[in-house]
């Protein structure tokens, strides 16, 4: 028997108490799982979502991991007080989810689907887009979720470029790294999609000199994070045209206050959050099987490096 | 020297005459390649598009082959003058588009982005589709283009079943045909995308009795033709809510008149016959290839079957 503590709110144990317990089952792993917890000192692994309900991972002695809900652990990495192992949530469905987001998108700016959407003067002009293997995209972050965009649009015909911090070889991708690879990634690029992680070294990644170098009428995609983009940069590059669109589903404020510039400029598309939502039924199996790999005395799964943030 | 007479009227000249000319040159073809024609017994091959340049193909007498610029050949199939082969358009460039395009509407769909797109009251709701592997897709038409569709949706995640009128065996695919399969194909369908030909066979085929067989709220994409599709049906399912949004390139007309309903209906989305449109480069490429083969006594490519219709 061994305790686990749901630390990801109420709201959320009302829809993963039963996958997790299923998997669990399925694992054949015996267990006291609770969204509750009297004994600090008795918890084998916290399933753990930020928002409160642990801020002091001292008390937790015997915690043999902490398994983030989340792809991105911002919000707990940096707390003093984790000494624990902590690992990511890599969900396939999640990824499967991000895949869509970013390959509907790019495909939507690509076509110039809004034209069609929003035709009031019921205008029909039969222009049509060249195909997309002439439509270069970068990607910015080629983690699991980054190199899993690359080879969906790669399918689809995209030319894909991707740009990482540190070098990445990845077979059939062209690949650019550091800050002197940035301006190499992004020339000429008409779709870019962020999926860096938040870290210092990140932020503003896309500021007024780096869009500069994309393709006039380009489109960015952030389903990453929204410290990502200089937004001042971003709402002066949309006015005069020389960024065509950018679809941004995270921001630094969010829900994104209801004054902020995004939601009505015309260039916008604000989605609320939901490229990368974790479906408690994968989820649950993935946490799942990092207790039975910890049980089994095998190395956890997708274990943050505390150094580099992610 | 061989004479070709270029039959698809003089607005598609201006476009096609230099990748035509390129792709003639590339080939080591010498021609006399013109837009009129004043002895059309000396006219060897046809670069043909429907519109009325030539109504009667009797005057013809040694034309070795009609290339028609279009997939679709049903204005020109049924002439009785034609005794010439006639073959159809099959750009890899055309498919590609097709491609580009029903993938991108799919994914518009499944991922609800119309929500997002068009949000004046600038509403916050994260709640976020299934994935594709839980949504599936029925292709209608198995041709180049079906087939296509089919694999690239497969490649994301989608559930796909294919209909074809004949029998057809497609590996990785599961396959229906015939008025007895509508049903297997079609139930339970999120989306269904018509790729059919216009034959007497195929009229109306998404009728009142076959869109009672999808998912409620399913959405239908027609790049195909639209006499596949009882219009009528179409807006009561669509007015009920049974059927949740069509998105149509073809029409029984085109451009689609002014006071036509979908121009103004919330749930359709019109795009302007542009899902299949040629495009000159590759599909000068593919007419000068036939030319070629026929000059060098091989059989023709993508020969339509004057019977079938297609």
């Amino acid at each position: 028997m061994i305790t686990i503590y749901f630390a990801a709110g109420q709201s959320r144990w009302q829809n993963y108490e039963a996958p997790l317990r299923t998997a669990l089952a399925e694992a054949g792993i015996i267990a006291d799982l609770s969204p509750d917890c009297s004994d600090p000192a008795a918890v084998f692994y916290i399933i753990f979502a930020p928002g409160g309900e642990i801020e002091d991972f001292t008390p937790f002695s015997r915690c043999k991991a902490v398994l983030n809900l989340w792809a991105g652990v911002e919000r707990v990495v940096a707390n003093p007080t984790l000494t624990q192992p902590l690992c990511r949530m890599v969900d396939p469905a999640l990824t499967a989810g991000m895949v869509e987001w970013v390959l509907g998108h790019t495909l939507r700016h690509h076509l110039g689907m809004d034209r069609h959407i929003i035709n009031p003067s019921r205008h029909w002009e039969p222009t049509c887009s060249p195909i997309a293997a002439e439509r270069p995209v970068t990607v910015m972050g080629l983690g699991a979720l980054g190199q899993a965009c690359a080879t969906a649009l790669q399918q689809v015909g995209f030319p894909v470029r991707g740009w990482s911090r540190t070098e990445k070889q990845i077979p059939g991708l062209t690949t650019h790294h550091g800050t002197d690879g940035l301006k190499a990634a992004l020339t000429d690029a008409k779709t870019v999609v962020l999926l860096l992680p938040k870290t210092p070294a990140t932020e503003n990644i896309l500021n007024m000199e780096t869009l500069s170098f994309l393709a006039t009428g380009a489109a960015i995609l952030n389903p990453g994070r929204g410290h990502l983009i200089d937004d001042l940069a971003l709402l002066a590059a949309l006015d005069s045209g020389a960024i065509g669109h950018a679809t941004l589903d995270v921001f630094r404020t969010e829900p994104l206050p209801q004054e902020h510039p995004f939601w009505s400029h015309p260039r916008v598309t604000v989605t609320p959050h939901i490229a990368a939502e974790t479906r408690p039924n994968s989820a649950s199996r993935v946490v799942v099987d990092n207790i039975r790999r910890g049980e089994a005395g095998q190395p956890f799964l997708h274990l943050v490096d505390r150094d580099r943030g992610y």
